[in-house]
């Protein structure tokens, strides 16, 4: 046997002597996703060249990162969302067809048991912010209202808090509701205008932000869970293309198509209607849902 | 602007996208280390098409890996180590000129303050295991020896423990010594034979090593940092070629030039001579170290 018959390392073969040991893998499965893992780490290294300080300063960031993990924050999560792993991994899982919505990002901030409330409810329970609208239709691909379709919205505040953020200062349950369309597809209800914030900064994530120069805001949005028999499922937000940080999302969640028109109206009689003091914001959006596969 | 332009994110323009973000890094050694981290990434994601599950399968054994490192242990160091990166960072920084003796990784059980020691001084304290000579010299590239060369060895005992490993039951710089070249270069000491051991095997890569179907076994080796002025320092070891794991380092440690021969050998006068009781194990290593570079 010669040096690499016996799996001795070189670093020319330094790929085919790490993976070649994993010929007994449990499960074939793993044993691909550890040997794309490999290769592509050992290119990496190749490429960069690191020096040992500069590898050991990497295996200390990993540490913290994992150091500042805990039930309520996860710092490698950040991670993935500001290396554009977590939508990238979106985008694969969710390809859509032609004229469906796009997905994007859950994020950490929604909760399963959230109010069912009537079309047209005010999900803002605490009255503070913008008066803001919100309506628009769920169809299919060839146009066709969804009836029976449930809508799961969440959004952060005028200051840029969801509730889970602020317990004991915005009421439970503020900013979230769950609708459900009757036969012409359509939903409607009221909220207020939700503001940019940044993702914990305080951390590895953000101290690396900081060195690329970059910022850790995320655009103003609504989250959206959209449900309804015979349909994929639709994770996404829409964004207000008007926003200081929409070209500029820390997480990379924009996508052109997610771009809602956020209008301010002067209208007193619809405002009257609406039951809101002055003007507001009207936004209108139409969801289109992809079939369920196979 | 199109999509491209105010940099949305796309599956295909994904690497583009995360990575003109960094424009405005503060320091351009870091710019291109995200550059090629965040390609690779991408590119792994791509060719493995994790589902949701698997990625978050990937983040809990990060946080995990993170949550097993403290004072005394670095699951992260080990997590480079199986996957061949510490051997290939190593082989990097430790590109040697042909004919000198190759290095390999550094280990975490190196101490800085070894006792200096008599040439031919036994560095077993404690009498435990089977007798063994080591010997050789230490040469330049030309064949020349080398006055004044340090030579620093540490090894584990017979039942693959290091002495930092074992306080209380090894003497403390048992299997450790730090020895001076004169004029001939050559080197001897008496220790014991070592034995192969396990790396820590009860957290996360224990647990990935067992999926992939390897040990966590390194080969019996002693390790050597060696120094002289003019020279480039070299860390590396030497192993038992006959050792079972011989052929399936758990980190990759073992290159051909490495091997060394433990002959065993029955000599009673010699025996008499090193104050051995009976045979014994003869190693005769000869080490050449690359000029300093510039």
């Amino acid at each position: 046997m010669d040096a690499h018959e016996r799996g001795y390392f070189t670093e020319e073969d330094s790929v085919a002597v790490v993976t070649g040991r994993n010929a007994n893998a449990k499960d074939e499965r793993l044993r691909e996703v550890m040997e794309v893992i490999t290769r592509k780490l050992h290119e990496a290294v190749k490429e960069i060249e690191p020096t040992e300080a500069e590898w050991f300063e990497a295996i200390q960031f990993l540490t913290k990162t994992g150091h500042l993990c805990n039930d309520w924050r996860q710092e490698f999560i950040l991670l993935s969302d500001v290396l554009g792993v977590s939508m990238l991994v979106d985008a694969i899982n969710n390809r859509k067809p032609s004229g469906a919505s796009e997905s994007t990002v859950l994020g950490p901030f929604h909760v399963a048991d959230a109010p069912v409330r009537e079309m047209g409810a005010n999900i803002c329970l605490d009255a503070k912010g913008e008066n803001m609208v919100v309506h628009g239709r769920i169809l299919d691909t060839d146009g066709k209202p969804i009836e029976g379709a449930v809508i799961d919205v969440w959004q952060a505040n005028d200051e840029g808090f969801y509730d889970v953020q602020q317990k004991g200062i915005q009421p439970d349950f503020n900013l979230r509701g769950v609708f459900r369309t009757g036969a012409d597809g359509s939903y409607w209800f009221k909220a207020v205008k939700p503001k940019f914030y940044p993702i914990p900064d305080d951390g590895t994530v953000g101290k690396l932000l900081g060195a690329l120069g970059r910022h850790p805001y995320r655009p103003a949005h609504l989250h959206y869970i959209i449900k309804a028999d015979g349909f994929e499922t639709l994770t996404t937000h829409i964004f207000d293309p008007d926003d200081p940080y929409i070209n500029s999302d820390a997480v990379f969640g924009v996508k052109q198509s997610l771009l809602a028109e956020f209008k301010r109206t002067s209208d007193p009689e619809r405002a009257r209607e609406l039951e809101f003091a002055g003007d507001f914001w009207d936004v209108e959006h139409d969801f289109v849902l992809a079939p369920a596969k196979g």
